[in-house]
């Protein structure tokens, strides 16, 4: 650590200030001339037909200016939640947007929509995954399904093995996956120990802070829009709206606008919509949604039902392994299921897979990513069937997981060997957590403590960094990515310490698609561990360009220069310096000799720099009403290299605040009809600041070979194992293994009365 | 000419779409949430004691805000005109700021400045030369002048030689420049011929379509200011307002918008104001100057008065060259007279020469720079000399000039070598236009031939491109500077031709400071010359990443590789190709393994490639009325290499035209108290299309150096020797030789009268 200056540092989001001041602009505060605001007019119903729309009450309203259905827009087969338009002739359902209310204020464009009357001749829906596979079952395409988002690729989310689309008769099914190796049957026969379960869990919203929102203008020249919104991905959504505009992605623009709060559910949702309608009206639309349009028509994660089944020798080496998981992935398909297939299995040493998945669509609003996707759920069974193992075995859970835990060299999910990881480092450190060591006295306190550990590969992708060097000494760095996780911090970081200025010399400058370097979409843990590469090299760029400029005044060689508080000096020679600034200077004017100090990095790494976190759960369990109450979670996690520790436990707390969620809170309820009924955030649960519990977090540092500085993705781990060490803790407090969440009162208080 | 594929094909305005529908969004077009407009309440006295401003009645208005004073801004000297802030205690000339009004629409903006009371104590003014140099003098500056703007550098704008300020004794003079080479007085002496003669021309207003204008954001946690504006140098704007604000240029982001027309007037005039108005509000603020203000307080070209002489041999050679240049700047000091008497000598060869100018400041709005900077009132002076000479030695015109012309290895006016110029080449093409060789034709018809010539030595500055590609196939091409002249256009075509792609697969994107490339201001005929390479250099490097994606796919060199119909193919097998978008598509992915197509292109080029412009004005003069009627007019000019031949007969006819503005039309004039008698475009009369005369173009191609394929260049030149040429022709019709400009109707009918 002492090799650095900078890196390491605890150091405050530098984005800080301008957020708690309120003078941060989102998109919801952009206010362009001519600007319309834009409401949908949801579906009531799951599944009916359309038989009429009436505007003419919201067109009389004084403000409004426009109603459009899907007969003012072309008539694109939406292929993907991503682009999916105005509904016609049928809903599919509830919060499904059948007409946009445009008026010259948001109150006009809810009280238009209000009075847009929809006739409906209802259908049967389809809401569970039971009711789709049912015989005779309504079906949601009729015609057949869609081929299918593409979306959660972006979090890393591969599907592994092949995808059997079912191709003799249309249903509800949307898809299968079946991976195989080894000889799944015998080595079940062999074991000597067998555990399985099936487990549930529900739809869970990422319920961001800030809504999702765009502002869409239109360019009457190209027929191109530029866009402003709330977004994970500004390249990812270019190219989105710009297919379905039907124009070159050149002629889209994107700002990607502070984001306040993503989670995977800002990657594409009505952007192309919203782009398509104030094309069609040729003024500029606005579009944010309220909370309630939030919960009932953008893109939760899925509800996974998923079978697991693990097979050990009774010296603890696990030689079987099964998921089979079924997804409810509402109206479209998603990969999401055969993904959770694939991370049941991906982290321990076994030769014998079975994995298989089936996608399920239902009359719910369609999937996205969620921090980590399908893991809590997947891990919930892994590390709560681990945890019976070892019951069953008389081992240690942590002993029985190292004992199998994949190490470098090992076969990873993608097919690949294992480079370096901390899997095993990890739970060794999570072993000597206090939590974990008093685990006894905890429960003859009455409480219990659980255990539990997750993975991620991590995601790639290319991308590029400019750092240029400004007149008054500071170095401006550009990538083209949003900030949803304060990478901008650890990034100012990086470039200080490559090239050698402190950080308050340091600017980030967020720039459009037109402007910016290419950079993939905030997601899959890979900002920092990709693009922070990109931002090293062209800081290293720019300091040999800036020592250059010096080495022609001083008529030195660069390898006698070094850069100390703000210019650069003869090694041994502090008389004979000059001024960074003024280095600028020199090639920032009238007649100036030398280049702009302007360094670029490119980067595609290729190499995946896994991470894992362990959890420790400390709980109580009120045997009366089944209430669980969370008093203490630990979170130890591999960081490979804290390039800002402060922002990196920020992610731990923050995902595993999540977690909590998961685990005991949070639910998308829908009743028989397609309802939903968590439709408030007074419905759908989070876990406040005391919910949450008191985190302790514990970073380990087990280097990356190809990450910034030996860093490793840190957003998507400390979300994958808090349910399972909650389950855990609960199954050492009560005896009572819980397979359905949230893990709420009545439904373990159901399970201790089974008991 | 055939070794290019897009370069010099005639390629209209890529932006023309935009602009000619009303598309394009201006400055003016610019609306910020909470954005006030400002208003001046400007000086009606040329000199006054300012006793007290009275805004109680504008404040009362509806709509009005606020009201500031001097007293309200922070006390800073205003060390130039980009510098000037509201008066303090005394305004010095008629237009100056004295408080700005800021109201909710720019109506009562302009209410509120009605019926804001200033309370003046008038004295008295120097409004000429001579009243600033009589003795006894009203002092502008009673406590010394300032030191002066260094804005018209960026026009290239030397003034060679020392400047020697009077230290001794505060007076109007600001500066004085003295060059002396050879013996001046001897070779006078010698000389069979002398000419010499006073020439006196007013200042002439740039007088753009759109006016100056700015919006201002402040930024109060950095305290620095978002701005936008018709600017000419956006960086150079970011460095005068961070510098008036007092923060790092860093903290400052500056948008250059499209720019209406800036001919030198927009290098920076009320930035630093606005930021420091808005920052005081903590509003955005907008202020949009109207005609007349633009016309009242703005930077026209300085009023110079001109002696030239010229001592020739016998047979034609040039053996001495005086100026002595006096520059009425108004209320700053300018360089501009110094640079005058520079150009006066500058591309001739002549050994011996004296060179003098006198600056004066005066109680009228300061000066900027206007298109070649004093060169129509230098090439005024010293092609009518030659003239006159010619006729004196009984020599042909052109013969006489191509004697004693620049060429090869002659010394610069800079110190060093002329590289290969076309001063000969352009002579030897305008010698053989129709218009020239019929020019005793056209006397007999009672007409008049004149012939002048014109050179530009051309600015240098360092600067930087990027060149990126997108998975449409399009190469997106960003640069750091403002678009006045329609060199993206020609960018277009340097990035299309160098990279491989028609242009219509090129995006020229406009950036902001921030997110640009290094770029200069765009003036002294400098960007398609200097930038030109940076974009060439960006496409090559953006070609070389894309061949190398290629060939690590198709498994060859890429010398094997070429782009052909927006494909990489390999040569020879056009079955193996890849389309460019592909390409992209590989680079700009999740899980990609190419790094994305980012193509830097950096330059300092250092050498200069003057550039000349002939022209060949054929007259009609009303002896009875002294009108002249302008017949005919060629252009004839060295432009290197055209890459753009449509834009760059566009320069040529548009200097031209301005030429005949300073020949025949335009003044601004004021009263003996300073008032402003032409400020409006009723009064100040520039050349309609009639006035402006048919204007044929002849491109001339001596290629330079290192200018983009052979590119000079070409902004400049052609507004130099229109003054001249029209002068010549007068003369060629009447024998009347005119000295002052405008050549307005009364002044020749004197002057013939006077015969």
């Amino acid at each position: 650590m002492s090799d650095f200056s900078f890196v390491g540092v605890p150091t405050p989001m530098i984005d800080g200030p301008a957020k708690v001041t309120g003078n941060l602009k989102y998109t919801g505060d952009l206010k362009l001339p001519g600007m319309l605001h834009a409401r949908f007019v949801l579906s009531a119903y799951a599944h009916a037909g359309l038989s009429g729309v009436d505007a003419s009450a919201a067109l009389a309203l004084p403000g409004v200016q426009r109603v459009l259905t899907a007969d003012d827009l072309p008539a694109l087969t939406p292929s993907s939640r991503a682009r999916l338009m105005l509904a016609r002739e049928r809903v599919i359902f509830v919060g499904q947007p059948i007409a946009v209310v445009l008026a010259d204020t948001p109150a006009a464009a809810a009280d238009g929509a209000e009075l847009v009357e929809v006739e409906y001749e209802p259908l049967n829906a389809v809401t569970s995954i039971d009711e789709a596979l049912a015989e005779g079952a309504p079906l949601v395409w009729p015609t057949g399904i869609p081929s299918g988002a593409e979306d959660e690729a972006a979090h890393g989310a591969d599907t592994g093995g092949e995808s059997e689309a079912e191709d003799e008769e249309i249903s509800n099914i949307a898809g299968k996956t079946h991976m195989e190796t080894g000889d799944i049957q015998a080595a079940f026969s062999e074991a000597d120990v067998v555990v399985e379960r099936t487990f549930e869990t529900p739809m869970v919203h990422q319920s961001s802070i800030e809504t999702q929102g765009w502002v869409a203008q239109p360019n009457p020249i190209t027929g191109g829009v530029t866009m402003w919104g709330s977004i994970q991905s500004p390249f990812g959504v270019r190219l989105d709206v710009a297919d379905t505009l039907g124009v070159p992605e050149s002629d889209v623009t994107v700002y990607g606008m502070p984001v306040g709060g993503g989670f995977g559910a800002k990657f594409g949702l009505y952007e192309p919509l919203t782009a398509l309608i104030a094309a069609t009206v040729g003024r500029p639309v606005s579009l944010i949604l309220t909370r309630g349009e939030e919960l009932l028509t953008t893109n939760p994660a899925p509800a996974l039902r998923i079978f697991g089944k693990l097979g050990f020798r009774r010296d603890g080496t696990l030689i079987a392994m099964q998921s089979d998981v079924t997804a409810d992935t509402g109206i479209y398909p998603s990969g999401l299921g055969g993904f959770a297939a694939m991370q049941f299995a991906s982290f321990y040493r076994c030769q014998n897979l079975l994995l298989e998945s089936t996608g399920v669509v239902t009359n719910k609003q369609s999937v996205g990513a969620y921090r980590a996707p399908t893991s809590p759920s997947a891990f919930m069974a892994v590390e709560t069937l681990f945890d019976e193992a070892a019951d069953k075995l008389g081992m240690d859970p942590v002993e029985l997981r190292l004992k199998n835990a994949a190490r470098e060299g090992d076969t990873a999910p993608d097919g690949g060997e294992f480079p370096p990881i901390g899997m095993i480092q990890t739970l060794e450190a999570a072993r000597e957590h206090e939590l974990w060591k008093n685990r006894e006295e905890s429960r003859k306190g009455g409480r219990g403590v659980g255990i539990a550990i997750g993975g991620w590969m991590g995601g790639l992708e290319p991308g590029a960094a400019v750092c240029k060097l400004n007149r008054d000494g500071v170095l401006q760095v550009q990538i083209g990515t949003a900030d949803l996780s304060g990478t901008p911090t650890s990034f100012n970081l990086l470039a200080a310490e490559a090239y050698g200025v402190p950080p308050d010399k340091v600017r980030f400058v967020y720039s459009d698609t037109d402007s910016a370097p290419y950079g993939g979409g905030v997601g899959g843990s890979k900002t920092l561990y990709t693009l922070g590469n990109a931002v090293l090299r062209a800081a290293h760029d720019a300091r040999q360009q800036t020592l250059a400029i010096a080495a022609e005044e001083f008529e030195v060689s660069t390898e006698d220069l070094e850069i100390v508080d703000g210019r650069v000096q003869v090694r041994g020679f502090p008389d004979r310096s000059i001024k960074l600034g003024e280095i600028a200077g020199k090639s920032m004017t009238f007649g100036g000799k030398y280049e702009p100090v302007q360094g670029q990095g490119r980067q595609a790494v290729t190499d995946r720099a896994p991470s894992f976190c362990a959890q420790i759960a400390e709980v109580e369990v009120d045997e009366e009403t089944g209430d669980v109450n969370l008093v203490n979670l630990a979170v130890v996690q591999d960081v490979g290299r804290a390039i800002n520790p402060m922002a990196v436990e920020g992610q731990m707390q923050g995902g595993a605040v999540q977690g909590v969620g998961w685990a005991l809170y949070e639910e998308m309820r829908y009743d028989e009809d397609g309802q939903l009924l968590s439709g408030s955030w007074m419905d759908y649960a989070m876990p406040d600041a005391v919910q949450a519990a008191p985190i302790d977090t514990k970073i380990v540092e087990v280097p990356s070979v190809s990450g910034p500085y030996g860093a490793r993705g840190v957003g998507e781990p400390p979300v994958i194992p808090t349910v399972a060490a909650i389950a855990n803790a609960v199954a050492h407090a009560t005896g009572v293994r819980l397979s359905q969440t949230p893990m709420t009162a009545p439904r373990v208080l159901e399970a201790l009365q089974q008991r």
